[in-house]
């Protein structure tokens, strides 16, 4: 590997640490106790996760008493689960620092090649002089990674089969949603089955859609939105120096879209088209593209004819008529039917719709699936289908004479992978060291199905708190009928958190829409800077948002309260009735927010 | 407009002077005259030029001696000419503030929408707060640009009107090669019908390719190669994390390779075909395609199934046949055949090659040209038509059990507009502020003709020495054969310089290939950095080539001046024929270095 001169001079970076952390020795304080984010869940959990559900919130604290023996040594693993996220590593050197520091005959084994790597028992052990050009760098390829599921039996067989013969005390997940759901598990699986290694997991993905009441933000988040901005930001210049084209970029995002939403808030672009918003509108393909070329309409009555608009990766899924001829081929692959086959076998709407879709598009919707069951949305170019669409309606509209501007000119982007391998911004590379030294003291505690969390994280990082969350206590049920009076109950999963569309920042971008569809209000926020001024700036999402998030939580909380106060036994039905449809309408709002939990929110 | 933080701290950001510029008066040194770049392009280029040929160099120097009275008023006129380049406001600021700084009441005016408004005589008077918020920052939005060219006799009879009309005592064009050989028939034109407005040009391209012995560099390179060695690396990064895909990246450069080999400098790629390298071994599509696969096997014989390939744009041009076919096509249109029947009217020969390619190929060789008559190489996916062909030839290769490595996937970028508006780097920054308080300087004294220079470009800022050069001392003139017997003869112009496959930073290159295809060294110079450590560092070309190039040229002057000597009226005949090959050798390598002038080189 060749370090260039900046890679040096950020190896030799020294993360920020919070005050729990800076002390010589941290104290683990037990809070609140939790049960499930929805309370209807609760049930279910319960059942699944009966060793690990109902834990209670962890504190971490300077400890000032004195001196006690050294620690017991420990053996540590540390597996890449998910997609790579800058930072990740991070993770690592903040974990290993706190090991050796504990005591030097700890060891941290890293599993190499992800997943498999654990299955294979393929371990690296880190050292000083492995570690050193990894630190505060982007990428994983320290480890590299692999499929990022434990799912099957025989994957859990096989990593409780790794932890016992490599004689592990801990085993730290760095991952997402999934992985982290599939954390939560293993840890069942192995207090279950009497294996003494501790599962610790870690939020971290780009996506940030990992986010709950004890999770604010994820690892990777701040970078990949900060990379995507500058380069958003370039076009937008360039768009406003050429004034000949639009363009149309595609942006990391599948579940969610937090990376669109905080780049436009960071870039001002003309339009994005957020996918939450089409699912909510239950927008169809010819009514998004009306929008878009009605835009270009107004545009071009201000003589203008270029233009930026951001959309996720994940709209594509979002558009209801597109989401259900995504649905039917993949039950079509299901039931192992050859992709040539597939489109002959369509249903006659569904067919309908993917007759009219251009070729290339037809092709990409008949990629087999990720490992994660989803469409290859890096795959799919929606930004070309728009483009594409709205260019033959443009052509239209000019042929009907209703549009007599200038011609439509597309050109189009996917902001992916340049984004992804990015080095980690300071943000990124603090949040992360100190997640890993919170797995220490997870597992030196003997704490299990915990995920490390870093609060107040809009504050600098003297007022980051640290601690952590029961995994099970994130965790929500899907139910959904399957035919008439058929309910069918899902396994409890870790929920990709949507974009709140009542939240600040989105509001923050509606209120903006206007002016920005029109008046040209780039802002080129640059490229990462690492010292000076301008090193420390964080994402809107996170300055603004999660702020708010909490505040409105523990407001609800309040409320729900008041209303438990009400509703007495014997008391009047109208008193009863008031209570009802209050209730109903937080339960309305907390599902909007997607993060509906109540409990362990007492702030500490 | 809404300047982010990082803007408002860039737009307060002072540039660096050389110590000519720092100095309260400045002297116009008169240098050595100057000849043709190419000797035997002397006459044509004289005829053309009579009253600009031959100019002396300019060298700007403080000047200690007592003040004089304030210099008269001037008024200068400003355009964006070429395609934008991050640095060119700076260009504008330079020169506005030292107008202002050495008479209030100089007047500086921006032509709005590039070449056209200057025709159209479309002003923007440029004032503090005008220019406060585009200082140091990217793009050419402050005033616009459109189609780049003064070439036909009503174009420059409208830019000379304009000049007239408003006065201009000067007139500066911000462009490349083109622009600059524009600006070096304005000069003579203006100078011969007795408008009194200098014509003075900068260097200023992000391609790099403006570069000869008084020019080692142009305003945006810098900034370009670093925001694109930023996203290769990243995706290097991200390859060897995933370990699953090849990229293949296109770059800009259209008519040299020097973002490519810069970018390949920087980030350390597995693979880089430069369009010179092609070009001159005349290396055939079906050559490509296998020299790439057989990288690719060789990787899997190591189990690597991933990898990073970098390819100019231009690059498409470079291959032979498919140059022919693009000129073929290319002369059908100028003959006015509609698009849909020129490959009925292909040659045998072409029309096969052809209908070989991809669809999506074929569909983008017919685009329209550019407004510079060259095809539209930002359109031509030639990275797609590689990645297609050798995949391709890859699975004919696992068919025939000549490879029996995993199956070969490719993702495809194009990395153009997302660099090209950034913000410019501090050299960059510093580089363009210069040229255009030299500008002023030009103008003040009444230079027509010249280009702005800087050189020591490599050494710190207080080692930068300013000066001119005229236009008419980096033309060249372009022969060829039309048919037996029939010479034909071009108009002098200043060309494209290709990339020196002698040089230093391609030896560089060559040397490294082997274990950059094999052994994954990837490098990430990360983020422009605006502060700190880290915020100076300049291009490898710059800081290993341009020095050899200079030292180079003085070394091939000393060595013809002794080749001179020798041949003496009457020498031996053995003299004479050994003179005779010496001087071959040397024209070889300057036809290679494609900067073939020896005159003006005297150090200063």
């Amino acid at each position: 590997m060749a370090l260039s001169g900046l890679q040096k001079i950020r190896s030799a970076y020294v993360p920020r640490l919070p005050p729990a952390l800076q002390a010589s020795r941290v104290r683990l304080v037990q809070g609140d106790p939790t049960t499930a984010a929805d309370p209807s869940d609760a049930l279910a959990i319960s059942r699944n996760f009966p060793l690990t559900y109902g834990q209670s919130l962890a504190h971490l604290l300077p400890d000032d008493t004195d001196v006690k023996d050294a620690p017991t040594s420990l053996r540590v693993g540390v597996v890449f689960c998910g997609r790579q996220s800058p930072g990740g590593h991070n993770i690592i050197s903040g974990l290993y620092d706190a090991l050796k520091s504990h005591n030097p005959n700890n060891v941290l084994l890293g599993f190499v090649g992800g997943t498999e790597g654990l299955f294979a028992q393929r371990t690296l052990e880190i050292t000083d002089s492995i570690l050193a050009p990894f630190r505060n760098q982007g990428g994983y390829d320290l480890l590299g990674r692999t499929k990022d599921q434990i799912r099957s039996l025989q994957q859990v067989n096989d990593a409780r089969a790794a932890c016992e013969s490599l004689k592990l005390d801990g085993l730290v997940l760095i991952g997402g949603c999934t992985s982290n759901a599939d954390a939560a598990q293993l840890a069942e699986t192995f207090a279950s089955t009497g294996c003494r290694t501790k599962v610790v997991g870690v939020p971290v993905t780009l996506y940030g859609d990992l986010k709950n009441q004890f999770v604010e933000t994820d690892v990777g988040f701040d970078t990949v939105c900060k990379v995507n901005s500058q380069l958003i930001s370039n076009i937008c210049t360039d768009a406003l120096s050429a004034e000949k084209y639009y363009y149309f970029i595609r942006l990391m995002g599948r579940k969610a879209s937090h990376v669109a939403l905080e780049c436009a808030l960071q870039s001002h672009p003309n339009m994005v088209i957020l996918g939450e918003e089409v699912a909510t509108s239950k927008m169809t393909l010819f009514e998004l593209t009306k929008q878009i070329c009605d835009a270009v309409q107004q545009r071009a009555q201000k003589d203008k004819y270029h233009g930026v608009i951001l959309l996720p990766e994940g709209l594509i899924e979002s558009i209801p008529e597109v989401y259900a001829l995504l649905e039917e081929i993949h039950e079509h692959m299901r039931q192992g039917v050859q992709v040539d086959d597939i489109p002959s076998q369509l249903s006659p709407w569904a067919s309908a719709l993917f007759e009219f879709l251009p070729p290339f598009i037809r092709s990409e919707f008949l990629l087999e699936k990720e490992s994660d069951d989803s469409a290859q949305l890096s795959q799919i170019e929606t930004e070309k289908l728009l483009a594409q669409l709205v260019e033959t309606e443009m052509n239209r509209r000019t042929k009907a004479g209703t549009y007599t501007g200038k011609k439509f000119n597309a050109i189009c982007h996917f902001f992916g992978y340049q984004a992804r391998g990015s080095l980690p911004s300071n943000f990124d590379c603090d949040y992360a060291y100190a997640l890993g030294q919170i797995c220490y003291h997870l597992v030196a505690a003997g704490l299990n199905g915990y995920m490390a969390t870093v609060t107040n994280l809009k504050q600098d990082v003297t007022e980051w708190r640290c601690g952590a969350a029961p995994l099970t206590a994130m965790m929500t049920v899907k139910r959904w009928l399957r035919g008439p009076g058929v309910s069918m109950i899902g396994k409890p999963t870790i929920n990709f958190t949507k974009v709140d569309l009542n939240g600040k920042p989105y509001q923050a971008l509606r209120q903006n829409a206007g002016t920005w569809l029109l008046d040209d209000l780039y802002r080129n926020p640059g490229p990462i800077q690492y010292s000076g001024q301008g090193a420390n700036l964080k994402t809107v999402t996170l300055s603004i948002q999660d702020q708010d998030y909490i505040g409105r939580i523990q407001e609800l909380w309040a409320y729900l309260e008041k209303v438990k106060k009400m509703v007495q036994p014997g008391c009047p039905e109208e008193v009863l009735k008031a209570a009802l449809s209050s209730m109903s309408s937080v339960i309305e709002v907390l599902s909007v927010m997607s993060a509906p939990a109540f409990r362990g929110i007492t702030p500490y």
